[in-house]
């Protein structure tokens, strides 16, 4: 039988870091095209979104065995094992993102050619921006260990929710307004909140990937306003 | 320094048996009261459930950190590797059910004292209470190592996702009616489309755990239609 060249711990854990890497950008791909599909009924760049998801499911299963298979090999200890676990953690919040660009572009064909304002349009675009910022952002500072440099990806996190409060307001005037749009919108509105669930994600990635630099919680920077509470809050106006 | 006795790997494996099922039941414990707790504009109910949330968080940790210490203690091969690792994975699954309910809770009060129609609350009972039974049912299939079993909760999938399709529509239907229920109405809808996808969780569990127990693949029942393909095939109607 022929004998695998075993390859160092460190390779293994290189390649962990390769295959993180590509299911990020293909996924932060994914988030782009959908927007994109979403906002000029592109129904067919919609459909190749939805394929690629494939892709990015493989990739995770690759690193998912390799992952397991290190751990059970070579038996790491603390900080070697909550680098690969966490490895496995990050992997499965990207695959995540992914099922989120995929469950936009499905939208693509239920909203059709119904008119989307510029403003809506360009609220929506600048949402898919900053969440495609984060999302590349994420991976790459992990990838080059600069913990330092996630904390501010939890921060820029607000500044998405806050888009979404914005976005869901505008829909629910479209809405008030012209009763024809409100299937459309309700779709729109799901968009929306697929685009700031990725956010999520994002920040998930950013905790995991802090513990796993430094042993160290992310640190927690002002405490986050969820959609419900900003809305009751301001209820009255 | 004090020697821990060294459990057997059997007992180890039930107790994450053990973990996996308490959190499973507090988890359908959330579902059942977040949808009471909607259903009767009961606020302190949903408060009581978004705090659960917390423990059901807690128990994933500690289920996480018995399955990897698992693994690199005792480097299983093969069968038992398949059946730690699944763990993790519905553990997962079954944290972001507890999520889901906690998202409810914390629409109860955005929905407020809308009235909700009998028709339409009912609606939303039935859906909840399959989805409930689902949750209840896929661990307790898992644990008592009925691989057969597993299989109708696949099925059972797509009733659900007829009930929240059922629902999506009776919803537009009230916001073309009265535009003063369009905010509480998206709320519900973001709540129906919430239990629709802890739906999709079971199924991914069942599907985890069909694999651990017999090595082979779900089988595919027939063919996923999901909203979005089964609204577009309906659309001029």
């Amino acid at each position: 039988m022929a004998q695998h060249i075993v390859s160092s711990f460190d390779e293994e854990l290189r390649q962990l870091d390769q295959l993180l890497r590509e299911m990020d950008e293909l996924s932060g791909s994914m988030i782009r095209r959908a927007t994109q599909a979403l906002l000029e009924a592109d129904v067919e760049l919609a459909q190749k979104v939805v394929t690629d998801d494939r892709e990015v499911d493989a990739k995770q299963r690759d690193l998912d065995d390799r992952a397991v298979t290190l751990i059970a090999r070579r038996q790491p200890m603390a900080q070697d094992l909550r680098l690969v676990v966490g490895t496995i953690r990050m992997a499965a919040d990207i695959e995540r993102i992914g099922d989120l660009a995929k469950n936009i572009a499905k939208r693509v064909g239920a909203v059709g050619q119904t008119p989307i304002s510029p403003e809506l349009s360009a609220s929506i675009q600048s949402m898919s921006d900053l969440v495609l910022k984060q999302v590349d952002a994420v991976i790459e500072h992990y990838v080059a260990r600069r913990p330092e440099d996630l904390v501010e990806l939890r921060d820029n996190d607000e500044k998405i929710d806050i888009f979404y409060t914005s976005i869901f307001r505008e829909l629910l005037t479209y809405m008030m307004e012209d009763p024809r749009k409100i299937t459309a919108c309700t779709h729109l509105l799901f968009c929306a909140k697929n685009l700031e669930r990725v956010g999520d994600h994002v920040t998930n990635i950013a905790e995991n990937a802090y513990y796993i630099l430094t042993g160290q919680q992310l640190p927690v920077g002002r405490p986050k306003q969820d959609e419900l509470s900003r809305m009751e809050s301001t209820k009255g106006s």
